[in-house]
């Protein structure tokens, strides 16, 4: 990177994170809006609520960081060490904050419960630090000046957590910050993450922006990240690369800076269609993800689960023929299926999907990880067989959404099609 | 704890965890597997793909704990360092297994891949250690044996890094477990954190075993964990007190170890009942979550997803004026759609929700996190409101599907029934 940088580390506290109760979300939402912010991230630790191992690494990170993060251990019992070990080591005394004093008696009072002495830990900050007020619980965070550097107290849980840092941290970080990071995804599904690379190509190898490949789950994107002294020259150094990515990936973007659904919400809404669906094998998982995003209803009103057969019959015209002679997961049922959410919604697409998630198999000819998708339009109906190769239900599952959503994309688009068939 | 641990910390390598381009599932993982091995873990620790600062955590490890696992960095690119930088600090070359070069030039023969001069390095490891072949991928582990403590490598991919530490890694850690411990979750629904942890009173000042409290979108639950030398005295410390609990917590607790959703279709089978779903806020959030569960099937063979008016009158039957007098989202809508789901289905009980995710509301006289739920049965239906007064899409939708088990459950269960109404 071109730009020198504050250097920083995040220290997490807590005995359920060393004991893998709670997943660590912090460091990932702390990491990435540093990285924006222009910050280098070096090092994330994290210790039980022991005060000694927590004193010895946080005198650790003083020494080698700029800036010392601090998340977790802030609450109002005995075993919320951080703000008490955290001043020892500073050498700073705590004192009562008044306005976080009357904050903790007023969400007491409204509440109508009494206030616990240990609730009035919570008023107490270190000495000359700013106080960062909590709006969504009752734990201030601190942002404690020390030496030159600086160290800051957060919250443990996310939804305190996440909303201080970006409202009342970013401000104050700002001087810290010799520049900006920018960084894009650029979205791309139904090219696996070595072939995305392979057309990549020399384009991997830039410094700035940086091009970095990543796949998860059936999708596969590419990060393209540029440092500068200011926004605008960062996403200058971006655009070329970015227009020259899309060209060599061409049929397979689908999207930059967004999620599958809703690149699928906001197509429909700008082609002013609407899609109805009917899902076997992911059980509503493509609703679920349609319905994620805010405004789904515009473009989306209908949808069938048909586990069972009878279902597919009634609800969706399945004729019965089709399933004895061809069985629930073939090519006729999906394009059945679909064709029958279509008229029975009136929608401008019926999106289908049937297929054998696993673990395990009923049908002897059929493996799981079979799948089969069907999109109904005005024009007839496009089918496409997926075979994972994996028995691995979850993972099939979202293959399978995921895919859906993909062929109503290029349906969408009328992107050109890759031929039928083909494996994950 | 009544049984001395062996210590141990986690140090997991690599750039894209420091920039926070992905969540570092694995310390969670192997935090959870070392606590039921009766070892403790200390410390997690993370640094990018950068030499210096992995040879100085390292070291700093190895002062302290008797056991270093390291995850990631061992990939055949060059910004995979982990194995050089491990072997130039304990002082041990790196030597060819022939053993692995083998299963690399296989792996790239099955393909029909040509072999990089690069993935040869995969096949180098440090001199005198016990190689753990990868069964899901090229990259091997390595259990390094060192002046009375031991370094272990493993991969960074938790679809790799999973089962080598289940199957190699934890035969070899038992020599260092000085006894076991074992752990349960008491799984409530319906009551808060706060009302939960009140009844269970004293219990939770236990120190053997402990038992904690934990709250996560609308399901609340008590961990009980005891140490003893075996698992059959740490089992025998266990019952009793879960015996207590879930006594106290009478009426609210669904199940030990489970997930609602695996309650939930576990609890059909034994009845021989089956489910039928129409949701219309969860968007089929209840139908994917049941269907994650394998053997749904059995279970559960249809669900509508009711987004739009003109559906839940063509699909379930709720009437014109209904919906005009009332509105979707109100007690005679909720009812009706568990009933007409219940009808056209043939199943035991209907199951239904209506209500506001949000963001924002159409409705004036209605907020976001106004939910309805509706079971029908032979009995005949039952209702209940939630409002769980916070106007955010994701938590409001996840709390009613759960709240919607709930009441499946409970009619399964013919529990004492709390009364209708009531806020989360």
């Amino acid at each position: 990177m071109p730009i020198p940088m504050a250097v920083c580390e995040l220290l997490s506290v807590g005995t359920e994170l060393i004991l893998g109760d709670i997943l660590n979300t912090n460091t990932r939402f702390l990491s990435q809006a540093l990285a924006a912010l222009g910050i280098a991230v070096q090092r994330h630790g994290t210790v039980g609520d022991n005060p000694e191992r927590l004193a010895e690494d946080l005198r650790a990170a003083l020494v080698r960081s700029r800036i010392v993060i601090l998340t977790g251990g802030l609450g109002p019992t005995a075993d919320d060490i951080t703000k008490e070990v955290v001043c020892a080591v500073l050498g700073i005394p705590l004192v009562l904050d008044a306005r976080q004093m009357a904050a903790i008696e007023r969400f007491f009072r409204v509440r109508g419960a009494p206030m616990g002495e240990t609730n009035r830990k919570q008023a107490l900050v270190p000495e000359g630090c700013t106080v960062l007020y909590n709006d969504n619980g009752t734990a201030p965070g601190c942002w404690i000046p020390w030496k030159g550097n600086v160290v800051v107290l957060l919250p443990g849980p996310p939804r305190e957590m996440e909303p201080m840092f970006r409202e009342k941290v970013v401000p104050l970080l700002r001087p810290f910050s010799s520049g900006v990071i920018v960084s894009h995804q650029l979205r791309t599904v139904g090219l696996g993450e070595s072939l995305m690379a392979e057309r990549a190509g020399e384009l991997l190898d830039g410094e700035n922006p940086t091009v970095a490949p990543y796949a998860k789950d059936g999708e596969s994107y590419l990060r393209i990240t540029a440092a500068a002294p200011d926004e605008t020259q960062a996403e200058a150094l971006c655009a070329p690369v970015i227009g020259q990515l899309a060209e060599r990936l061409r049929g397979y973007v689908y999207g930059i800076d967004q999620l599958l659904e809703e690149a699928a919400v906001k197509a429909l809404r700008q082609a002013g269609k609407t899609v109805a669906l009917a899902e076997s094998c992911t059980g509503g998982g493509i609703s679920t993800l349609l319905t994620e995003v805010p405004g789904a209803s515009e473009v989306f009103g209908w949808g069938v689960v048909s586990y069972a057969n009878e279902c597919k019959q009634a609800l969706l015209g399945v004729r019965e023929e089709t399933l004895r002679l061809w069985g629930a997961v073939s090519e006729p049922c999906a394009k059945e299926m679909a064709e029958g959410i279509r008229a029975a919604s009136g929608a401008d697409f019926g999106l289908a999907v049937t297929g054998i998630a696993g673990p395990g198999s009923s049908n002897t000819d059929k493996s799981a990880g079979l799948i089969w998708l069907a999109i109904a339009g005005q024009n007839g109906v496009r089918v496409r067989q997926l075979s994972t190769g994996r028995n691995d239900r979850r993972y099939n599952r979202t293959i399978a959404a995921k895919q859906a959503l993909a062929l109503l994309l290029e349906e969408l688009q009328k992107k050109a099609t890759p031929s039928n068939g083909g494996s994950v």
